[in-house]
């Protein structure tokens, strides 16, 4: 199995995933083909030498070779016409927050017949709006933290009680979102977060929360859970320990955690997957509160698809490239475009 | 304003979307453009007196010019290069069922900057799983019927009472759907559904419901709300009754509903509407049941677009592409690459 990775794209963790890119290149040697969306919208092949960040910053990567998407692949532009982009069999959609995780590069793989590993579009607008999340993860019977929905025209009624966490609806990173302490703090906390979404949730926050991260896919009928972790971190995740992290390509060691919690952070990460997910390794955040299990927030494209907590990778990406989703085949008939015509008789059509 | 008008695309209701753009173009003046989308993922410019079923039955539209979408608009292929397409200024959205609706078209026209009416990503998801429309609804405060949902590989364990209506998951025509009315019929209905998706819905069939049709959009601040209609149907609208029905160019009156439930309609459809189909004129499927107002389903491109229960149609379109949701700019920096980059020295960059 030969891999292409696209990353790049239009968002606020562009940079982000020009570097988990490149430290998957270091873990996963079978990629063959390595695909830069701008944040123009223009995508280009970049030769595996180029992989370096300063390629990308200095802009260095336009004196490269750009793509076209036509129906089965890339294509590369010839003199004359243009060629398809050989040399791999699926795509990885490594692309972090936006048109990554959105949905929207999924439609495109998929309108133009591109097999890919990553959420599908489906999956990517359930995780990428975090209230979406909430509503799939409460009809698949996965508990999530308590929240207001508001608006930007409406009232500033907030009624959880301090401290509080604020955060756009629907950015991946941890960009707009705030922790509020002092009732003051409030109206900045709002403000900061409707700069980046129309709509936001306001949740509790829960000082010193458990969180475990439950990383995985289903290949065929089979399993594939990570080492459990631990997330060590701040408050909360901030923009720049999130770029260190997706840089990182060393193994990370499973989390103290007794087998009970183990077992159902891996049922709770099961029922959240479902069939929804099926084509992604994704990862689950989890809280745990007096002994509840929460859902976060669900990952499609977790950091260098998060390569540390697992065993064997390469193999799990070649098994998992194996069984993608298929796409049921549709041929559309005229049957009843042909039905009226020959009622109207031969001359009318 | 001036109109591209796209339709036709990969679904079941290939059809039905060439006769309901046949019928919009005689009832909407300011249609400049016709694209088609062919079974295969290929865009044709449509001359405007080609506007005639045959014309696509018989495949004579692939002798005309074929379109490639790029960043900006639809492109022609001259000699040298490409050119954009000019003489529209908002797309719309005519495709029904599949690619129209599931949120891939709206992904495309995202991607290549194209300005269009019609559902946004996550609009079409919610809308398109008829399950996510389920939880959606109630997380927006409107009531939908009791269901079950079953997977391909679940034991049938149905505990709807009959008579009963089996659904697959997405199909947005009536295709796969059956009402079952006695226990021994259910086996064969559900095989009908899991044709269609591996995934189905099983709900309460309940006889001659009543069921009242609201179709609208809003426009900045203001609500565009269409004369409520009752649909006249057999048992559940069959996809030969839904052709016709696409194809109509007449206008229709306002159903018999008394002022509360009126207002009671409207304000269901609000709810539904919410921010989420901003940019799109959408029509929600209401029954009533006891009393109360259940959401059926949102249909966020209906046949025709609804044209014939509005007055001054072409004046709504028309706002309506004057008012069309905005994506936030993002501009990716490379700032935290340039900091780690200039904290390693320049020579290392």
């Amino acid at each position: 199995m030969k891999f292409a990775l696209l990353f790049g794209g239009e968002s606020y963790e562009h940079e982000i995933s020009i570097v988990s890119a490149i430290a998957l290149k270091k873990v996963l040697p079978n990629v063959s083909q390595y695909i830069f969306l701008d944040a123009e919208g223009g995508f280009w092949l970049i030769a595996p030498e180029h992989m370096r960040s300063d390629h990308f910053a200095d802009a260095t990567y336009r004196k490269g070779e750009r793509l076209s998407l036509e129906r089965g692949g890339f294509y590369r532009k010839k003199m004359l016409g243009s060629k398809r982009l050989e040399g791999f069999d699926v795509l990885i959609n490594l692309v972090h927050g936006g048109q990554g995780e959105d949905g929207t590069l999924a439609s495109l793989l998929e309108f133009f017949d591109i097999p890919f590993i990553g959420p599908r579009r489906e999956a990517s607008v359930v995780s990428c709006n975090k209230w979406l999340t909430k509503l799939y993860a409460d009809g698949a019977g996965v508990d999530t933290v308590a929240y207001e929905r508001l608006g930007i025209d409406d009232a500033r009624e907030v009624k959880t009680p301090l401290p509080l966490i604020v955060k756009p609806l629907r950015l991946g990173s941890s960009i707009g979102v705030s922790v509020v302490r002092e009732a003051g703090r409030l109206d900045y906390a709002l403000d900061q977060a409707f700069e980046f979404d129309d709509e936001v949730l306001v949740e509790p926050f829960v000082e010193g929360i458990a969180e475990y991260n439950v990383a995985g896919c289903r290949i065929g009928d089979e399993w594939v859970i990570g080492r459990i972790e631990a997330p060590q971190k701040e408050e909360f995740l901030d923009f720049e320990q999130k770029y260190l992290d997706f840089g990182r390509t060393g193994e990370v060691a499973e989390a103290d955690v007794d087998e009970r919690l183990k077992e159902a952070l891996i049922q709770a990460f099961k029922r959240v997957y479902g069939t929804l997910f099926d084509g992604a390794l994704i990862r689950c955040d989890f809280f745990v509160h007096e002994g509840k299990i929460l859902l976060n927030e669900i990952n499609p494209i977790p950091g260098s698809l998060a390569h540390y907590l697992f065993d064997n990778y390469p193999d799990v990406l070649d098994r998992l490239a194996q069984n993608l989703p298929h796409k049921r085949a549709i041929r559309p008939t005229y049957a009843y475009i042909d039905k009226v015509q020959s009622a109207k008789g031969p001359k009318s059509r």
